[in-house]
Order: C-alpha cells, then structure tokens, then sequence
C-alpha cells in the first residue's frame, strides 16, 4: 500500500457525508489517504497523539473536519507543523457560522487553513491537499489541471441556457 | 495559604486586564485562587497538564478566559469533570462575538458555563464560580448575598435622576 | 423520595423537547431533580417564588430553559444565589441567536451559565449540573468521568470510517 | 404638580445619558414624567413593585431602556397592561444587537414596544409616549404636528447643498 | 357598525396568515378593526392617503406588517402622529432580520414601536393596540388582565412536566 | 446651465460627507447634478414630488443616500421609473448593516440599485450613475475608461513594496 | 433577430431557477437578451473575454448572479464600463449574506448595482436593467409605468381582507 | 538572489500594513518572497498574468491579502493549482467579515486556504506557507517548531500573573 499522504480526521462520524466529499477528491486524484474520527473533546489524548505522530508516520497535510464549538482543526494544528485544513461542518442552530468562527480566527503562531461551510469546502479541502502536495510535484499540479480543464468543458458545454 | 479553590486561566496576558475582575471578585469574597497564562495553541501540553491535575490538587471550579477561536475552555472541559467557566475575551474584528461561539456552542458531553462577553462575563465568572463552591457553602452565599443588598442600595440611593 | 437536587424549568411546554435531554443526563447520573413550567412573562410572580424559595427547599443547581427575549434564567438568576444554568431554546425566526443573546449577555452582578443553542445544550445542562454538584461529591464525578470513558471508547469503536 | 403621565426607567445610570433624550422630548412637548433607575438584575422586587402600581397611580405609558441582556423592558411588561416601551441601549461588545434583540423578541402575550438602538431610539421613545398619549388628546397630537412641521421646515430650509 | 378603532395593514396578501393573529386578538377583546393590503411600493399613494387620513376618520392605532426591505410601518408613521406598531415579516433568505431592522431602526423624529418577528409579533401587535387603547380605557385593561390571568392559569395547570 | 442629468439627493445634511464623493465623481467626469435633501421621514410629500417630476425635469438617474431604516432610496424607486442607485450609509450602533439590508432586500417589482456601505458606496454611484448615462453615450464611456486606466497606471506604479 | 441589449449571465446552472425571473422579466417588456453560464472561477479566460466584448457586441446592461464568494459580477465590472447588475443567489449554509457581502462590498472605482438576495432580486435585476435602457429610450418607459399600474390595479383590487 | 518561493500580494497599498506582518515570519524564517500590489478589480489582467505566471516562474505559495468583496485570492485560485492563501484584512464598515465570508466561501473546485481577519491571519498566511513548503522540506519544519518553542517557553516564563 502507499504511503498514507492525507490524514483526513473529524469530530464524529455524523462530519462523514460532508468529509466523504474530501476523499472522494483525493480518490480521484490517486491520492493515498486515511479517514478517521478523532474527537477533540470525546477523546483529547487520542487526538493529540494522532497530531503528534503524524508528521513521523509520513503524512503531509491533514484535514479536519468539525462542527459548532470547532475545536480539532485548530488544537491539532497546536500539536504539528504539517498543514491542517480545516472544514467548517453545517450545524443546525447557527448553519456552520459557529464552525466556521472557531475554525478560522486562530491567534496568531498556529494557522488553519480554513475551507468554505460543508459540502463545497470538504471537496475544496481535498482538492487543497493536493494543491500542498503538487507545490513539490508536478504530476499533481498536472492531474489538478487537468481535472480543472474537464470542469471548464463542461461548463461551455452547458453554458448557453434556454 | 488557603487551598486554592479556583483556577482563573488565560489564553494570553493580553487577557489579563479583563480576567483580573474575575480575580476581584474571589478577593472581594475571600476565595483563594491562582491565577495562570495557559495557552490552547501555544501550550497545549501544558493545557492539558494543569487540566487534568486540577481535580486531583483540590481546585472546585476552574475559570478560562479566551479570545476567537477560543478553544483554552472547551478544551480545559474536555479533560476534567470540574465545573469550566469561559469568559469570551472581546476581538478586534469580530468584537468577541467569535470568542462567544467559539465557547459557547459546545457539543453535548463537554459543558462549558459560558458568561458574557468581555468585563462584566469576567465579574460573573468570579461570582459563578462563587455561586458554585456556594451550593455547599452557606458562608459563601451569605456573603454573595451580602454583595447583592450593598449593591441593591447603592442603586436605590442613586435611583431619582434629575 | 430523594432530596430534590436540580430544579428544572422551562418557559412553555413548547420547551420540554429540547429540556427533556436534561433532565435524561440527570436520570442517567441517578441526581433527583424537579421539572416545571414556569414562564418569566406569563407567571411573573411564580418565577420569583420558584427562585427565591429554592434555596431553602434545598436545591443546589437550577437549570432554566427560555427562547426568544429568554429573560428566564437571567431573572430566576436575579432573586437566587444558587448557579442557574441558561439553556437557549432554538426559535423560528433567528435559530435561537435571540436566545443566547438574551441569556448569555447578563451585566455583572448576576450571572448566567449559558451553555450551546438547543438539545446539545440541554445535555450539557444536566452534564454541568452534575459537575456543579461533584465539585462537593467525588461519587458524582465518577460516575461522570465513568460516562465520559464510555463515551470515548464508543468514538474509538467506531473511528475507523469506509 | 402634574399628575405624572409617563415613566422613565432604566437599569443604570450608566443608560441616563441615553435616555435623557426621551426626557427632553417629553419637556418639549410639556408632558409630566418622572425619571428613575429601575434595575430588573440588582432591584428585581423594587423593580415589580413599579410595574405593579404604575396603572393605580395614573401613570399612561412606561419608557424602559436597558442594554445586553435587557431584561427590564419585558419584564416591567409582564406585571402590567399598560404600553411599555423599550428603549435598546448601546452596548460594548455587540454594539447593542443583544439589547435589541432581547427586548423585541417577546414571546406572544406580553408586548413591548421596540423603537432604535441608542439616542434615536430614546428621542423617538419620547415620541411614541407622546402619540400614545395623543391617541386620546388633540392637544398633544397638534403639539406633535406642530414640532413635525418645524423640523419639515429646518430640512427644507437647509436643503440645497453645495 | 362600531367606529373602526385600529387599522390593520400589510404590504402584501402573502403577509395575511401572519397579520391575522393581530387580527385574532382584536377580535377577542372585542375592539373594532379594519384590515387592507396597502403596499408602500406597489401602491405608494394609496398609502399615504391611507396614512393620511386615518387620524381625521377616527382611527387610534395603525398596526402595519411588511417583510425584506420593510419600508411600510415608517412611511406610514410619517404622515400621521398616530401610533404606529411595526410587524417584522419573516423572511425568506434573512428570516426576517432584514425586516426587523428595516422597521426598527427609524431615524429620531418618526417612531416605529416595533414588535418580534413573524406570528408572536402579530400578537403581540394586537395586545399593544389594545394597551394603547386601555391607556384611557380601563374596560379594556380589564379585559387584557382577564386574558393575561387565563393564560397564567393555563401554564400553571400545565406546570408539572413528565 | 447644462441640464441636470444626475439627481443627488440624501437624507439628512450629516449624510453629505459621504455623499459628496459621489458629487466628486460626476464633477471629475463632467456630468451636471443637482444635490439636496430629501427625507422619507421628514419631508415625505417632497421626496414624493421630487420622485414623481424627476423624469420630466430630464433627469436620467436618481443616487440616494440613507442610513438606519433607509426608506429613502425605495420609497423614491416606488414613485419613478428612473434608475435609482441606493447608497448605504454607515451607522453609529449598527455600522450600516442596517442601511444596507433596508436598501437592498426590496420586494420584486420596484428596484434598487444598491452599492456598498458609506464613502466607496457613494463613490461607486458616482461612478455607475456615469456607466448607467454611458451607455447610451460613448463619450462617457471613453471618459470611465481614461479614469480606470489613469487608476490602473498609478496601482502599477506602486506595485512594488518593501 | 434583435440586437442583444441585455447579458444575463450566470456562475452556475444551478443558478438558473433565479435567473430565470429576470429573463421573464425581459421577455415580459420585450427586451431583447441572452443567457449564458460564464463561471468566474471555473471559466476565468471566457469570463474575461465576455466582459471585454460585450460593449463592442452592443450589449448594453449586464445581468449577473453568483451565490457564496460570488466573484462573478465584480470581475465582469471589471472589464467593462457597462453597468453590471449583480443578483446574489440564496446559498445552503448562509442564505445568500455571504453572497450579497460580496457582491455589494465593491471598493470604489468598480460598481456593481445590486439587488435582493433570491428570486425577488432576480426579478428587480430585469427592470433595473430595463430601468437603465429606459433612461433613454420613453416606450421602455412606458411599458414599466404599464406594468407597476397593473400591478397597482391588481393589489387596489384584492386589498380588503377577511 | 534566492528563488522566490512565495507570493505576497494584495489589492491595495492601504493592505500593506496588514500583510507585511506575513513578509515578517518570512524574513524570520529565511523564506524568499515577493511583495507586490496586484488589484483584481483595478489591475485585472496584471492579476491573471501574474497568477498564470506563478508556477513557471518557480513560485510554491501564494499569500493574497484583500478587503470588502475581496475577490484577490479566489481570483487568483481560479488560474493557478498552486496552493493560495487568503488574509481577510479589515474593513471600516463591516470589520472584514464581509472579506472574510468573500474569500472562504469559494464553490467546490477552486479552494482557498483562509486564514482569520487581520493581522493574527496575516502572520498565520506566512506560517502556513512555511508549513507548505515544510511539508517536503524538513529543515523548514525544524524552523517553525524552533518558533513554537521560544513561544511556548515565552509564554512560560510569563505565566504567573498578579
């Protein structure tokens, strides 16, 4: 098996359909990766030592995924130096706004790459990983183009409306 | 030196003008406390270290005050069964409406007693946490109750306006 | 019967739904509490009855539930030096945003702990009223780090996804 | 003396600057009132016991301003049937949206009539008792056309800009 | 027929199942009403005749329900000195916080009382109207502390929850 | 004098600083104008008159400006079929959420042409003011477009920073 | 065929629901226009090029709407001195204010004339756009004062309620 | 000279006092960078040049600071595959949320990393591009967890407070 690349993590298995969009990316890209639920209040010293190792074990970027109080993106992002993406789950009181502030407004000293709410930012965090991974290779960067060039044709194909 | 009773903890120093009202509160009502900066993101070992002593060394109620993506609360929560209190520190740009989401929209398992934001959420932790260790302590709710008649008749006093 | 420890009340029946996750944390830690109706607008007099004798009937903990101007728990809080918890119910119209704003931004002098917007925060109600009463009562904190050990290994069970 | 037609209150001096200008409106317009400090938090009783007697002692309209968690307006409102209107006072983290909200949002059966954040509101609170006094008063009603057509001058005169 | 005492408005046909409930309460405290679509911008006109003429047939109170970029509550309350209550439609998109402050936040000179968002507001429309009216009308106040004494006996019978 | 083609119109002289800037625009591109205030709230039989005669005094776009409830813009859009460009104004508690959303959210049928809040908004209905003319005029389209490339030229220049 | 006087323009065709009501809005006055998917990010290059000849192909108006970080209409402003009409499409997670903030927030120097979030947005964006072609042309004129009469008719007409 | 490995640009020279706290964790981790002003809405094709250009000119990440409708990075992103980071810079009006949701709401396919409003976000921009390039270069990682130490022993050595 390859080498794990992508650490995709969320805080419970209710994040799955939105952070299936992530993998499903990575997939398509032929990109190696592992898909976990790491809570960061139901099980903080399991996450923290899934922070802590990854970098030994090989991977290079990590997404995680997390909703309301949104803590995992950015206390695992404490615990490493790799690139943590972090997706902003839709909740049902305030929409993901809530996610979404506690993911991004991070104190300076330990970034979070912050993706759209839900379902658009889990693909973008996936097509994200890739773009982290492609900066040093080039056959990414190519497969990212050219999935960006089949998107395009697509949409000329179906531009012109009733 | 009395037993430390609560722990009053901060993301960072700049927290300190607002957590200090917490502080004067306890003094005002003769509860020892300690005071300490313990930072989510730039200490989290440290974090978790005086969260999970802090039953074990006699602390009842801890205090935690953060700012944006405040996660020092949720995460204190995560790793003691004590009683959190978060105080959401007031942002420059979001004016600590993020603090309070980021606090307050806790997933169900880990409570975190959320009070307002900025100064007058600092006042109410100190007597929150007063209130607490008074669930058991009728000297502490006189003396809150106290605090409450003196206050009661300087607003009655100053009550007719021009 | 046991001591009634908790009081549990809520501003309509309309509220019970989301109240109801309370009082079954309280259920499952085996803590006696009370469930009621008791509206601030509605039995304005009751409210402050309710308040000002549970103190002396023994209660320790009060947990208010309220949605919209939710001015509940606030002045429960006002007439009461035992902690009142303030659970913001979910509303048609601004998804319970209202409610927390109305519960949480209490003026120093008489505090609130707001926990999360609807039934995660109702959990954590009982979650932290249980905490509330273990600061005084080690059996309580264990059956709540009990609960939580559960809880996590039931994340670890499950933390292997597709 | 008059007999006082409208009461001012408000749940700190601190709001005094504020409501002042609904004061100087109900001057202007030669309308008796008093003006007092009538906190929901500090004063819960006091405050009650205003509400409960503002309809015997001949009072028409309550003027109740109040900031964050602005319980006075709705609560003076449930312990009478006379029109209460709030006045949201600015606040400092939120700018004075948690004033508002917690005064508007009243729950079906107990209204409180909601006018601007801040000055604008206090000056139009003084308005509103005007034309509710008015509504049975051909006196006040032409006093209010006649500082409307003053002001409708004032505009017209100044109207044309460099 | 009875001389029409309160003039019940909205902007569109669509705002009716919300303004009914103005209606309802009008009907039970048995105060006499009339009840028209009168858009600000699709009948602009018709509105200020309508605004206009109001105080010289007779009308007391106009309620006046409008969503998004609300502009019938203050347009009429700037041609009459009657009072004018204000109901927030909710909305599609904003949920009816665009409403809100639409109606709300009139400039100082032309007051709106402005009531919560969707069917609480309507009732609350209607009981504010009422007020109004009782201010000089001590049957009405009766019949209002007999609504409010009904409905606390109904929360009380309904008190005790599972 | 060149016929006014520009109708600038606000709702208050302590809109004008804002305003301005977009009298600036039409003066720096050669456009006639005429500037005054009009105001929904205060002189609403002006504001109706000024709407309706505009087209017939040869006046081809109407800029208005308003802050709070802003009903001027609508209002003025629900009396003429002249383009109206609604121009935000920043407010002191709400800093011109509330402006924007009165402007912006109106109901199908009467539109509004809504730049963004305080002095780039005003500039911005200079400009489009001058695109709306342009495009039936080519020298005023060469005009905005010698002004974007004279901007262009000056980003370029300063491009390089330390 | 008619010359194209109006580009509708859209990110998506998912977009199309909305858009369409601007397009029957067109057709309703009898404006010729053409409708087109031209995604900012998807389609940069087609993108520009359509905005860069859409003056020299006679168009004179644009149409275009985008939800989220809806880039579209400001980047097609930025490549064209014709007046650009942006429609912010209701999004999943924040209903559209994310893409009415940027849409509306332009700096100065590239205006973007926007409307409502949704469907009624939609159909202001055809009469705006009708509105702009009119201030020169008086039968476009006169088709809209046809239409809002008939529409007046229509509102007079159901105007008395139950 | 070293090759430039990262991109720092922005939409305005008013952004620079923001963005140069980005060059400054540059500099300090001896990461070569460019700084430039490249304007979406002002330099439109210079900003699809130099986008394009990136990846054949050898640059890795690229930092894009901008304000308002801050269509900069998501603009950027459309043309190149490498990774782009967004800095929402505060705005006068609306505090840079407007940036913010403009900037990490982009749709699936074309991602943007956000980082938090303002300065904290700009030093996390340079960070996280540091934590890109680490990801294949372990010297860079040593680098930024050399940083994380001294912070963490700074924060440390200040931890005791009163």
């Amino acid at each position: 098996m390859d080498q794990v690349k992508v650490g995709v993590i969320m805080g419970s298995t209710s994040d799955w359909p939105t952070m299936q969009k992530a993998c499903e990316i990575l997939d398509e890209l032929g990109i190696s990766y592992e898909s976990k639920v790491v809570s960061a209040h139901r099980t903080p010293d399991e996450m923290f030592r899934y922070a802590s190792e990854a970098e030994e074990r090989g991977i290079k970027v990590i997404i995680a995924g997390a909703g309301g109080a949104a803590h995992l993106p950015g206390m695992v992002a404490s615990k490493t130096v790799l690139p943590v993406i972090g997706v902003p789950i839709k909740t049902s009181a305030l929409n993901g706004l809530d996610s979404l502030l506690s993911i991004v407004q991070m104190p300076g000293g330990v970034p979070v790459a912050t993706v759209a709410i839900g379902n658009a930012g889990a693909v973008n965090a996936g097509l994200l990983a890739a773009e982290i991974l492609g900066a040093h290779d080039p056959g990414i960067r190519a497969a990212i183009w050219k999935r960006r060039e089949s998107i395009r044709e697509k949409v000329l194909k179906e531009s012109d409306l009733a």
